[in-house]
């Protein structure tokens, strides 16, 4: 059995998962990130005692996995910068251990999602994957050789801050061309609000021209509909999307990639886009390459992927 | 002891190499690519042969690596593609394994030469890095882990070919945007040459519109004697050449990034401008990230490498 611990910036959520990736039992309380760092890791370890009471006697606790919205130190278990947070090197990975006497293992969020649905929604089929969640933002989990891969200074897979050509607008990272500013629901939002007095067909620009708040579930409904405006966000963000999945290839070279995250609810409409223009950009076309799948999970992923996460640390 | 194999389109070369990498004994012949694969074969089956009787009779031979120009299959050790000798599918990996009853390694020679870089010059120091080979394409190599990564299905670290930016002129791949068409000495002369017309008071641009053939090294040349062209061309080169390594650390993470190939000559005027605009796109400002430096083996790197990479696998 492990323990997966969700830490976010609304929530905290903790739960108990047997080797098979099921949630056994889990709890949940604000994170309050303003009470400060002692606080939130005290309530953290008595979230886990309390959802401890639902193991089997004749099981025991093999490792705890915590997700953060940050960067922890690969070695310590140090978190070393988390913003939503306002936390910098904070010891959670050494006060779990002392606490509990098991391994611990910290990673980003986006990492432990990707573990989850690596390891539990394929089945540990394939051991070179990566996966890109396409949200507010968009996130990145890498997996090689079986493991989850956090890189040298614990600030690897941030496959949302690649650089893919400049835009209009910045990164909220301050710099300008990230992958993010093309692929993710502010993307699309940023591109119809800049794009819109150019469409006087276009529904969706009037819409936007009068002063509604769109989203990216708005955006896609409007190109299902063959809205011209829509539709042209969509390609574009297929676009850049498509080869930010073929630099990944050509670094990397996975097995499979898995599309998650918000966006990935557009379903087989955005899939179908995604694969025809991945696959016109093979640099050796006689070659096998990365497949392309939607992730699955929905619930708990953050909990289930920690805790499958710190499996390969028990 | 290894034995390291350097396959080229024009010389093969093959030497006995021990574990502190150095260079026992080489030979090299012709290639001859229109003999076809199996005379190749036999010529490099040969030139083994001879290269084991510098060995000493206290030693025994542990493994043999080789650096193909081309994509070789991880598993099985078959040269799949290579371009240059027109070899598809070719079993080098197993009739050298039937041959000499030794672990073969097959690998691209960019992967190869790599890890002559990090385990002999270098000396093994950082376990997780990745080489730029800057010539008249990119090429790459990645390590992690302390093992040379190929991939899936063995078209990893193709670096040159990550998707950068929109371009002028196509990339050989039939592609355009690929990196290695901003950061090669290919794209020094195209960019040159394409904007010539534009710089009257470039003397750089003076000789092209002449029709001087002009190369990456004279293009360096100029630029440090301020040529505004040349000056213009190198800034754009390590302007998206920075932004290719930053995308190398938002996948990978890794701790050390060596440039080399034959623009990496000009030293330190390139390394410092590399290093000035690469730590500008920090994306943690407070958190440590890679480090660049430039390659420093030259003769037998080709050689040494695939001897090296083999290592791994004795």
């Amino acid at each position: 059995m492990q323990i997966g611990v969700d830490l976010g910036g609304t929530n905290i959520a903790v739960g108990l998962v047997n080797d098979e990736g099921e949630l056994i039992s889990s709890l949940s309380r604000p994170t309050l990130p303003k009470r400060g760092w002692r606080s939130i890791i005290d309530e953290i370890i008595s979230l886990i005692d309390t959802v401890l009471e639902a193991m089997p006697l004749e099981d025991n606790l093999k490792a705890i996995g915590v997700g953060i919205p940050g960067v922890a130190d690969p070695t310590t278990g140090n978190v070393l910068v988390c913003v939503n947070l306002n936390w910098r090197d904070v010891p959670l990975g050494k006060i779990l251990r002392d606490t509990f006497q098991v391994p611990v293992s910290i990673d980003n969020d986006a990492t432990v999602a990707a573990a989850a649905e690596f390891k539990v929604a394929l089945k540990s089929k394939y051991k070179n994957a990566i996966m890109l969640t396409l949200g507010t933002g968009v996130g990145g989990g890498i997996m090689l050789q079986g493991k989850m891969y956090s890189g040298h200074h614990g600030i690897a897979s941030e496959i949302g801050h690649m650089f893919i050509s400049n835009n209009f607008y910045d990164c909220n990272c301050g710099r300008n061309g990230c992958l993010e500013t093309f692929a993710s629901s502010t993307a699309l939002i940023k591109y119809v609000n800049h794009q819109a007095k150019l469409h006087a067909s276009s529904e969706l620009a009037r819409n936007v021209e009068a002063g509604v708040d769109v989203n990216g579930k708005m955006i896609f409904e409007a190109a299902k509909a063959g809205d011209v405006l829509a539709t042209e966000a969509v390609d574009r963000l297929v676009y850049y999307l498509a080869r930010g999945m073929m630099n990944l290839v050509a670094v990397l070279d996975p097995e499979m990639i898995v599309i998650g995250g918000g966006l990935a609810d557009a379903g087989d409409f955005l899939l179908e886009r995604i694969k025809r223009e991945f696959y016109t950009l093979k640099y050796y076309p006689s070659l096998p390459i990365a497949m392309v799948t939607l992730a699955s999970l929905k619930n708990d992923a953050g909990i289930i992927g920690a805790a499958m996460n710190a499996e390969q640390y028990s």
